[in-house]
């Protein structure tokens, strides 16, 4: 398989982590999203949102959408398991899962912050202070879906990470590049996050660990 | 079952077209978003993130995002299916529920409008325009994918509904609800909006024909 992906992404990340946990061998080719790679017509081809991730299968074709590439991940490699096999914790899952990449993430993407900055001339403060804010907004329903469920353990749901920890792990990563963010009060989620990065799966396809990431010198 | 719905969300338009499609006898309960219903303690409870829709099973357990509770009610209620069977189609399918309802929907939802009021203090005019951009790439994305797609059929796959289906009935009905929206550079999704909106399913579950949607006089 080859994803193409950007160092940065939270979507490109959850897809990397779920690669690298169901151990499925994948070449990454990265696009520069803050160059504009994504608009190029060969990657529209690809993504007619041009947007990453875009994962090709081994046949060719092109998958769009992180979640809708880790439930077809699960479906096509079914172990490890990322999903729960009850069908109510199942939809716990889902609902961890969707609450950050519906409700938090689409605020901090690069589009938006554009727009922001463009069309409606957010100065810099007032863009970190929106990405933040839904940010937090996020964090705080996640982390009371977890804190009051008898289910949330070393992970999310259990003893085993599950797309709601992807969606988690990436999500914290993004929330921890700010300068000071304040994760006190997010305990159990910070305390699940801790768990993921000890996670060779989550650890390599961390951000600073892909090819594309600025080197620290 | 019991759903907690507004009658102008579109995640509880979702909710309630997938519960008509399975047959699901429902009692609605409304919870007025722009009066601020959400943020009693009983409907915090049940929806930490207080957000419409919840869904009460009948055992009383309370399921939140609407995504989840549509594969939920898939799971549970197999008949008729809401995905098709084939893995590779079931990406495409959940691929086009996502770019609807991850990068376009979180950009129109009233807590957002809000924050652009009150914080960026964004006039009527410039909420609009952002709205219309948001809704526009969503629809421009989901278009491309249906118009090259040879699965495309009278529904966004074959000739039945998906979830496709419900997210981009909810999106286009959101969208129509701007005066003078325009619908021409989306042939695709505009003819399979219509051939949903001819189903009981998706009539009867109308923002227009809730009980707590305004009355016409």
């Amino acid at each position: 398989m080859k994803l193409y992906t950007y160092w940065r992404s939270q979507a490109a990340f959850r897809v990397r982590i779920a690669l690298r946990l169901k151990g499925i061998e994948t070449e990454l080719e990265p696009i520069d999203i803050l160059k504009g790679d994504q608009f190029s017509v060969a990657y529209r081809a690809l993504n007619p949102e041009m947007v990453v991730p875009t994962l090709i299968d081994d046949d060719g074709t092109p998958l769009v959408q992180s979640l809708a590439i880790l439930e077809y991940l699960d479906e096509t490699y079914p172990e490890p398991p990322l999903l729960p096999r009850d069908i109510r914790a199942r939809a716990h899952v889902r609902a961890l899962a969707y609450t950050l990449v519906a409700d938090a993430h689409p605020f901090v993407v690069p589009r938006v912050r554009k727009y922001l900055e463009q069309e409606l001339h957010v100065d810099e403060p007032g863009r970190i202070k929106w990405m933040k804010h839904w940010m937090d907004e996020g964090l705080r329903a996640v982390e009371a879906l977890l804190a009051r469920d008898p289910r949330t353990g070393r992970f999310c749901y259990g003893e085993q990470p599950t797309i709601a920890d992807i969606c988690l792990a990436a999500h914290i990563t993004s929330a921890l590049a700010f300068p000071s963010y304040d994760m006190t009060p997010y305990p159990t989620a910070r305390r699940i996050f801790d768990s993921c990065m000890k996670l060779d799966a989550f650890a390599q396809a961390h951000p600073l660990k892909q090819p594309d990431a600025p080197r620290a010198n």
